[in-house]
């Protein structure tokens, strides 16, 4: 039998995911607000705190909470260290605050309260105990307490602040409850949630047309990139590519001689996903380009694609990791009737599954411990998801540096738990959406509800497999906005270059692919192209780099803006230092304009105290007074305003 | 490490209410559906099922599931039983299902799938042996889909729904997931979703002006309840009532000769809570009242109100049960600066707490050996959650029909924990809901959130505390309008009476109070008067036994009508039997009229279709062939319709 004295309930906390099997994340430095229904029988006054500890420490600490309204209470703590927070929350009848706040209401009307008074000292007896500072006024109050003659004294001090601080700070907690569950909260190294991310193919990288790019090529290319403010590089698979099924150009399934095959085809005589395909160089030659990197601020992503060619070496040494067929020939990958021969994939209810799930841990160590810790994995929703929870947590226990990206364009609930059991940062549907309502609807999904305490997104306008209908047909402002929205909407984003500054769009008609993907082949640019776009790119990530507000993606507000083509938001940083105002004209053809409203209430600002608005692209500046103010695009100027805001 | 063979994950299950730590509700005989996200990676064909028992059983039994769109799946099952029934989830992918979905699209593409038949033999073999009625048919195709010359017969059983319905019925469930929780669902009897009550002091029961009623005199009561249609009569407490610090009338500090005090002051020198006060009858009368109503199909239900008056014998025998000031005294009630010194509450923080349980349970077992079942219980918000969800868990092993119906009129979050923790029915802020917004987003939170499935609403248009503001002023049409909508928008409702039946409406000026109320004074009624409003009230009560639509309250659907002065809704039976439409007029002073649209789509009928509707007060019936019709209500003639559509 539970005891009756225990009479406060705490539910619905919040975040709690799955009822607490995976955790909340969180960048070391940031916020962590949880929130909880807290209520108790009769009218007493409540209090409540969140207890939380990091990692293997015994200790809780406390941050307190307080009742915003309706019953919830909220409190917050800085997640400072990178690692694995545990919380929970506890919340008890505050007995002598109780008694407070009832002598505090007869008094007012007149009683005369000396029995009240005296039975308050035991409160005074055990905060005097608890906070030996105070136990001299303590005992000194009892006194009084029980003196009619400082009856008038004994009043006062019985409704101080002081009195009030003390029970506060020294809580009795008698009879206290705590919550059912112990939380997980996993806080990630900061570029979990800040991140700008350019993909390109390194055997693109050849000076001269007709070349095979190498890993010495990619040297060059680094400071162009650097130069451009992105701060991470991530590489198709750099692994041995098959032989066997080989496809041509633009997915023939036929090939002539020099076709160079499809980068996630992993494996072939020459080696598989722990190897480097010869053509772009040594382990040498691509410690010399993360080492380059490094110089100009940049992370090298590797792809991690698990699937093998026919001719991977896994294919002969581990014939159980595939499913074999009743003819003898291994199952090849089917979207039936569809048929990909030079795709085998790895059979996940193999007997051997527990070397298997060894070997492909190894395979990310073995890259790690190169200096990769960023790993951007190729359709993670064909693999089972407790072999994900497993990968990641074993990478984790490793170099807990280390960051996953899924790539997953699946359904929603999908997505959604390969989050839940541990990728850092997910692609997105932003890729696809378009218009006002979409993009607002969608940012509301990601950032309002549960999905934003455990789904990072990662936004690209574009990628090797997608050449999006809408850009397909776009002219350069177009491509100029859909970047700026990528990057001002989300704090993580990434575009796939360099064919999106150079807007190579050509299609493969009738498909939202590119025309002679690199995908099938060696492509040729010219790297020192440049144009308005790519002058915008640069200079809205170094924006990124300059204001915090633009390193979290939740705290996005839209603004009412009574134009269907302007899309209006507003992003302060945690600490509140930075404010941005961003207003984008959706339509690349025409000038729109419209009166946009500031939220001031979310900067503490009254209507009529003016603020400067700073076009951090422009360098104009304005002073604005009002809630609502006129803005208007010129999408062949610059389509969009990003203002920092000082008041 | 869990196994990578289990490629299946639940989540989302609904209902689940605190992750298990409370009951999803249902009464014996209804459906009981249950939802959850399951996915899986891949592609491959899933399967689930509803696994659940009743009580102690062993064994489980299976409702299949099946997938309703985005990754959601539902299945359901009659809860048959009265008591306690475990559920959850287990999903597999469904190897068997996922060859013959692939097969079929490769022969539909024109492929020779001699190798996928020879894969498929493992299917049939394992099918065999676990339906042995099939399993000549199995073996006969095994031997077909191994011979090249019965090609055409392999591919055309392979496809077959014969083998599908094989597969699907005997479900391997390899590598099956089962959900992390098991799930309960408390069923209670059909009276905990369809009740309609009628409250009256049984001391204004006597024949003659002055006398004090009797439960003699209440035998003649219950005809006159019956006849009107209610199934419940709940009396205020019959107990002895305090002589200590007793109230008079409307509510004085000090009281003349004759005053009879608050019912719920309990507890005098004569007896407590297991006694009856002597003015009323002796126990013997009591089963005569019990009997009686028994006859007319009417169930008592007592209030169990947990308080004492001073001159309470608990005082004396358990003084550890009250709060003593270090004056010597008890401590009254109060609310700060308020003083209820005639009322002394329990002091649930007691060390003899485990006692003083038990001993409140006895209280409700010895009403119950009489032959209560019913208990309305007065302020559980002001006594701890943990001792209510023992009190009705120990009252429920003794007889399971025991219902508990929680007066508390307080906060949401501490209304929802009550009904979490055990009560059968919730009163509500239905007494203060008036206008058409109001009322509908109040339905539908009650009806369509996390609160449909175990918060039971209970409409009380007045209570002997609730002299609402709006009804003070109110004419007779107001009265009918607002009983009819207690009566079809719960399925359990209820009224006091006959103050209500008669408009007497005199309040207490300047408080939502009833002048002359019964709580502080006997008062006498012509029980033979009658009016439009009882007959009416008679009316519906008779039209909620004859159509079930209206013994179920999560069934109401709110249809469009343009005139926000009528509301319009449907409901139809769990079965389809029955469908009903409701228009009401909550103008008491002039005709209205609008367009109503009926869900024509939740009954299956197509546009043109007619239906009849009957107009279940008035007699009159319509032919309506259209989604929108014309409807118009005078308040002074009847202002609402309530009809049972046929088709």
């Amino acid at each position: 039998m539970k005891s009756a004295q225990t009479r406060t309930v705490i539910e619905n906390v919040r975040p709690e995911i799955n009822a607490g099997a995976h955790a909340a994340k969180r960048v070391a430095g940031q916020r962590f607000q949880v929130t909880a229904d807290i209520v108790a029988d009769g009218h007493d006054v409540l209090n409540a705190h969140i207890k939380y500890r990091f990692g293997k420490a015994k200790k809780w600490q406390y941050a307190p909470m307080h009742e915003v309204g309706n019953d919830e209470w909220a409190g917050e703590f800085i997640a400072e260290k990178q690692g694995k927070y545990t919380y929970t929350i506890e919340a008890w009848v505050d007995y002598p605050l109780t008694w407070q706040h009832n002598i505090e209401r007869k008094i007012q009307d007149g009683q005369h309260v000396n029995v009240e008074l005296l039975d308050g000292i035991r409160f005074l007896e055990a905060a005097a105990k608890a906070c030996k500072a105070e136990a001299a006024y303590l005992n000194e109050l009892k006194a009084a307490f029980e003196n009619e003659e400082s009856y008038k004294y004994a009043i006062d001090e019985a409704t101080s602040d002081r009195l009030h601080d003390i029970f506060n700070d020294n809580p009795s907690k008698q009879f206290a409850t705590t919550y059912d569950r112990e939380l997980p909260l996993e806080v990630d190294r900061e570029k979990a949630l800040y991140s700008t991310w350019y993909e390109f193919f390194p055997r693109s990288a050849a000076k001269n047309p007709g070349e095979h790019g190498t890993f010495k090529d990619c040297l060059d290319i680094i400071p162009y990139v650097a130069e451009m403010g992105f701060d991470t590089i991530y590489f198709p698979p750099i692994h041995p590519i098959g032989t066997d099924f080989r496809k041509g150009k633009n997915n023939t399934t036929t090939t002539v001689e020099g076709d160079v095959g499809v980068p996630w085809a992993i494996g072939n005589k020459e080696g598989g996903h722990k190897d480097i395909l010869p053509e772009l160089g040594s382990f040498d030659d691509f410690k010399a380009v993360v080492a380059e990197a490094k110089k100009h601020g940049i992370e090298i992503a590797l792809d991690f694609a698990l699937q093998c060619s026919p001719d991977h070496p896994y294919v002969k040494e581990n014939p159980s990791w595939f499913k074999w067929r009743p003819d003898g020939t291994v199952q090849y990958a089917e979207n039936p009737p569809k048929k990909y021969q030079d795709i085998y994939p790895i059979y996940f209810e193999s007997e051997d599954w527990e070397n298997m799930w060894e070997e492909f841990v190894s395979i990310v160590l073995h890259w790690n411990k190169l200096g990769i810790k960023i790993f951007r994995v190729d359709n993670p929703h064909t693999k089972p998801y407790g072999f994900w929870e497993y990968l990641i947590a074993e990478v984790k226990k490793k170099d807990n540096d280390v960051l996953f990206l899924a790539e997953a364009f699946t359904r929603p609930k999908v997505m959604q738990r390969l989050a839940k059991v541990g990728f850092t940062q997910s692609y997105t549907y932003y890729t696809w959406r378009n218009n006002k309502a979409e993009l607002i609807e969608y940012m509301t999904e990601l950032t309002k509800g549960e999905m934003k305490d455990y789904f990072r997104p990662n936004f690209w306008p574009n990628t090797p497999d997608i050449n999006p209908w809408m850009l397909q047909g776009g002219n350069e402002n177009l491509y100029i906005v859909r970047h700026m929205m990528a990057a001002t909407l989300s704090s993580n984003y990434g575009m796939y270059g360099p064919v999106y500054e150079q807007i190579a769009n050509d299609a493969y008609v009738g498909k939202e692919e590119y025309l002679n993907s690199e995908k099938y082949e060696v492509r040729h640019w010219d790297w020192t192209k440049t144009n308005k776009l790519k002058q915008l790119i640069t200079r809205i990530n170094h924006i990124r780099k300059q204001h915090s507000a633009l390193q979290f993606t939740n705290n996005i507000e839209f603004c009412n803006i009574e134009n269907e083509h302007i899309l209006a938001y507003f992003k302060r940083s945690e600490d509140g230092s930075s404010n941005m105002l961003f207003v984008v004209n959706l339509d690349p053809y025409n000038k729109q304009g419209g009166w946009v409203q500031v939220p001031r209430h979310l900067m503490g600002i009254e209507n009529g105290t003016p603020m400067r608005m700073n076009d951090l692209v422009t360098g104009n500046s304005y002073i604005w007074r009002d809630e609502w103010n006129y803005v208007e695009l010129d999408p062949f100027q610059v389509p969009y305003h990003i203002f920092s805001i000082d008041y």
